[in-house]
Formats: structure tokens, sequence, C-alpha cells
């Protein structure tokens, strides 16, 4: 039955990345920069977005994976920026053929697009969605241990935004540690440390998105 | 090839569901309290169970399942209690299998056996682990709309306990939200706020533990 299972998985992983190279290769066209946010359940990544909303206007769009409801889209769609939420029911990852779908309803070209995966630090990491950036989300109150006890996201990110640093003074976190974790997995991180309450590392991280957009496509 | 995985994931689910009732007949006999602690990654499962051995010392003993590493094992050892380490090597929660294997390196008859599932609020809840009591933590930095959009965890438990109660003041938590939210899913759920820094509730939790003990084996 093990052995059954293994196999059926590694025919799922290897359609999804088929599915995933679809998505890559059309947005890419589209010249569409695609990130992928993976995080724990409340880590920020809807605040997050919501803060960079704010600057990028309609010039971005979120494509939001979850369990249950509507709730992260609506509040994204307060902004005034497009929200194509997907309910998985019960599935703890995004998969690239879900992804498939919401493009079909996304509107216009916006110059951003965002994927917030399931809030989930094991299942989202194991699978493409045609992203060409995946960031990883760690909040300080869950702990500067995470990247070693749940490497695969951190191992697979090329962001790691530390979040909700204003809480630094009232939680054990220690900021080297966790960033000596996280390089220790994956050397060549970019690691950003932001808090959407003081605004901390919301303009490094614009000049970040703004910078991957021109080397990805310079003739923009 | 889904409707072939649906088939496979309900044997798995079912051979599960044997294994669970033979964990849970035998510790029944053994007159352990089997609890089965979920959360997110960093909702504090370890640090409420550490809380708990400095009250409850060798008269309890705990299952931990992780994705990677021994650390949450080695934190609680330090305590002087019994720690049986899951690694699952990429599984995002355990299985009754597991536990059952875990519970051959068990030493003694601890009163109080608690099996601290791997920090995920999505894949934990569909499985069964033989527990008597299963228990949700929710820590207020992730918060309160929680319950609406990880349904299952909230369904399926027993308590909840709403963990760091003291960073309300910094974080964007109604409580009253929160305990709304997760009684409209289940309205029998007995509901604990706690925090291990300023021990707030944990008295009552010992007290609950004590209580559940006595209803199970009342002759003991």
């Amino acid at each position: 039955m093990a052995q059954k299972r293994v196999v059926l998985e590694e025919g799922i992983l290897k359609s999804n990345d088929l599915l995933a190279q679809k998505v890559r290769e059309d947005l890419r066209r589209r010249r569409i920069l695609v990130t992928n946010l993976l995080s724990s359940p409340g880590a920020g990544k809807t605040a997050l977005l919501e803060a960079l909303a704010q600057n990028l206007g309609p010039q971005m769009a979120v494509i939001v994976g979850d369990v249950q409801t509507r709730r992260d889209a609506e509040r994204l769609e307060r902004h005034g920026i497009q929200a194509v939420q997907i309910v998985t029911g019960g599935t703890c990852h995004l998969e690239a053929r879900m992804v498939l779908r919401a493009l079909e309803e996304l509107q216009g070209t916006p110059r951003y697009l965002f994927i917030e995966n399931v809030g989930n630090l094991v299942c989202p990491a194991g699978f493409d969605l045609g992203e060409q950036q995946r960031w990883v989300l760690l909040s300080t109150p869950e702990g500067d241990d995470k990247p070693l006890k749940y490497p695969e996201a951190f191992l697979t990110s090329h962001v790691l935004v530390i979040t909700k640093m204003d809480l630094v003074p009232h939680v054990p976190f220690d900021v080297d540690q966790a960033e000596a974790y996280a390089r220790s997995l994956n050397p060549r991180l970019r690691i950003f440390h932001t808090s959407v309450i003081t605004g901390e590392g919301l303009e490094a991280l614009l000049a970040h998105l703004e910078h991957t957009y021109r080397s990805l496509f310079p003739d923009a």
C-alpha cells in the first residue's frame, strides 16, 4: 500500500510539474512576474499583500488559496486590487491545475501576480505552481527554530520575509539565529525584515520586486 | 488518477482507524489518558507542554512528531520527563501506526500521555491517533479568524487552548470573536486562555486534565 501510494504521488507530482511549466511559460509571455507565498497560518501573508497593494495598486493581482472561506480575497479586494479565490475544500496546498483554472478568471495584465498559498509550512513546499520566485514568510512569534523544523519551505524559496518585526521586544525570537538557520539550509536566500505596523522593510521589498521584474523582462 | 487517489486515501484512513482503535484500547487498559495536540507551527505546543511538565513531572510523557529534528524532544527531556520523538521526514501529520511504534519505546506507565502532532492546522485533523481527547491550540498572533479558515481542526477537537494571551495588547486579536467563530463550528468546545509567560490558565488546564482522568478512570 505504501509503495503504491508513493508511485501514485510521484505521478501526481510529475503531472503537476507539466502544468506548472505551462503556467510559467504563459505568464512569462504575458510579462507577469509570479510570486508564490508560503507560510504557517497567521504569519501575515494577507497583511503583507495588503501593504504591497497600497503601493502597487492595480499593477498587482492575487490568487488566494484557502481551505475554507473567501475572507482573504475580500480583504484584498477592499484595497482595489483583483483577487481570485481558490477554496481547496480540505487540500493542504495549491496545485498548478488550480492556478491554471484561476488564471482563466484573471482580468487584464497585472505586472505582479502573487499566489497566496494555503497557510501551511509543510505541504505547499513540494508543489511548483509555475512561479518565477517563491517567498517564505516567518513571523517572529513562531520562533527562530522553524527553518530547521520545516526545512523544505526554506530550501525551495528565493526570499525569506521575516514578518511582525514589531513584536520582537515581546517574543523570544533571535533574528540572527533565525537567519543563520535559514542560510545553513539555503545560502543564497535573500532576507527581508518587515512589519506592516511600522512599515519596516516594505520599501526594500518593493525595490526587490521592481528589480526582479526588470531582470526577467529587460525589454518591458 | 484523482479517483484512484481518493480510493487509496480512504483505504489509508480506514487502516489508520483500526490502528488508532488498538492504541486507544491498549492505553485505556493501562489507564493512561492520551491527549493529541494540534496547531500551526510556533503556536506554543512545546512551550505549553514544558509548563505542564513543571507541575506534572514524571506523571506525564510526550510523543513528539516533527518533520525534521529532535529539538522538541530535547526541550521536553530537560524538564525531566520522557519524550519519544517521531521524525516524519516530510509527512505533514502523525498516523496511528507511528504512535504504535513510539509506544514500544515508552517506559513505565505515565498518567498523562501527550502526543504533540506536526505543526500544521490542516493535515493532522483527519487522522485519529487513538487519543481520548484532542486539543487545538490557537496563538493570539495568528489572528481570530483561524477557526473559520481551518475548520476541521476546531470541529474535531474537545478543547481549544488560546495561547500567548500575554501578546493580546500587541496584536489584532479579538478573543470574543475567536471564541464565537470556534463555537459556531463546535458548540461543545471547552475553551482555555493561557500564557506560559504569565502563567495564566495553567491551573485551569491542570484541573481539567485531572477531572478528565477521574471521569475516564473512576476506579484509579
